[in-house]
């Protein structure tokens, strides 16, 4: 269907269908709001639903079917990336006058294959804020999350010009700096940057509690490391079995990595532990 | 010697000596300044003791043979734990009015025993404050850095009861929250909850810089992660030479939990990651 408004104003941005109401999604729907865009709601919580509709951030819901989306411009996937295929699928039917999906994913090479199946390969820029923390959920979510953040878009091969277009001018209106790059670049590199520190988070909270260790105890440089372990498990769960290929290198560097530390420890080897820890120091002071 | 007011006033602190005016003892310096109390200070860097000077904080420096501190009734070690105890050796010749001798190290066992060998056990309680961060030197301490932090305590074996009280005075001064306990205790906890935290970060940040991977480019997360990594690497070698033996298990039971995760990343096992997830959440919820 050709909206009435969209050949004058190719890449204008008048109403947004969000599935998944959670910290990210839900982020992105105050934002939009705020900036007048209508925004269209789904989530499998109806209390989160409800929640939004009564503080005025979507104006209506979306059916479990994911009906109700047929004036939308923009389709955002904002679930968890192993569930985000499967929405995909749902929203198939209604997307006719969606001329970007896009989802917030942490991984991307998944969600771009299922876009490709799904033949909206043309619509679909796949993108990633990396503006999350360990919270989830509508209750975290908060009006300005993206102001500053990096997001990465992942285009599909033949995504159109104006999908690209809306893709950028969607993040920028949330005041992110946006970075285009490769699905596969994209797993690899955040499979370093992101994926790497959550799962040091964990196994050294997991090390802790078997220990009998309470957070409480620890100092605040401990608190930091282990925060990111208060993520949500299922988010989690989907990255690494998505970019478990990624992964795996990245964890066995920081094996590698850690069991330089205990021989040089073991030995007393002063030295070696000085280097250990001086490559870590410059590497902070890098940026 | 007696000094005039010590019977009266048992536990007053009018006059301490600090070497070592980095992070913890300039901050030291600092509260202790603006409670009244005369400091005297002393730093291997000359510019700091001019800056501390300059600023009000010190009334004196001392000699470089720590002379100048006669009229002292608390000496504060603020340096390297594998430096205190030759700092300490080189202070025995002027503690005559010091009725407490006190460090702010990250391990308790070995000044201990440097506390035994110069025959100041009677005069000696370690404390441990939990407030450093990355930052050090000088241009890093700052007012109110021990205000509701955690400080432990550990006595020598044979610690007048009034040196143990001029430590809880000292600490509590600052607005710390104090606790009493045993050095192979303080040590083997610290091994887990600061040691094993500092190591994983020091790690995962070295993986990284090999990998060619920046500090700019990880997202809010991954630099809490490996914020830690940007300690004094002195300072930690140091730690971790005097804390080998309580520091290694620590390290072997982060590298299980990490192989665990990786083993079950690499099955592509949902069940087992989730369950690796799920125990790190559970242990941050929990306080």
């Amino acid at each position: 269907m050709a909206r009435p408004d969209a050949v004058g104003t190719p890449g204008e941005i008048r109403c947004v269908a969000i599935v998944g109401l959670g910290l990210i999604g839900g982020s992105v729907a105050r934002d939009l709001a705020a900036r007048g865009v209508r925004v269209l709601g789904h989530d499998r919580d109806s209390l989160t639903v409800d929640a939004a509709l009564a503080e005025g951030v979507i104006a209506a819901g979306l059916g479990d079917d994911l009906a109700g989306m047929e004036d939308a411009d923009v389709l955002l996937l904002a679930v968890p990336v192993t569930a985000a295929a499967e929405v995909l699928v749902r929203a198939r039917p209604w997307l006719r006058s969606v001329r970007l999906v896009t989802d917030a994913g942490s991984t991307k090479r998944g969600i771009l294959a299922a876009a490709e199946r799904a033949e909206i390969g043309g619509r679909f820029v796949g993108a990633h804020p990396l503006a999350g923390d360990h919270r989830a959920g509508w209750a975290a979510s908060r009006a300005g999350l993206f102001a500053g953040a990096r997001v990465y878009l992942c285009p599909s091969a033949h995504a159109s010009a104006e999908a690209r277009g809306l893709a950028r001018r969607l993040w920028t209106m949330l005041g992110s700096e946006v970075m285009e790059m490769g699905a596969a670049e994209h797993d690899e590199r955040l499979a370093w940057t992101s994926h790497l520190p959550h799962l040091a988070s964990t196994a050294l909270a997991g090390a802790l509690a078997e220990r009998g260790i309470a957070r409480a105890d620890l100092g605040p440089g401990g608190r930091d490391v282990t925060r990111l372990a208060a993520s949500s498990p299922e988010m989690w769960t989907a990255i690494a079995r998505e970019n478990a290929d990624a992964i795996l290198p990245a964890l066995d560097a920081l094996a590698a990595h850690l069991h330089t530390l205990r021989d040089a420890i073991s030995r007393g080897d002063a030295d070696a532990i000085r280097t250990a820890m001086a490559a870590g120091n410059a590497w902070s002071d890098g940026g």
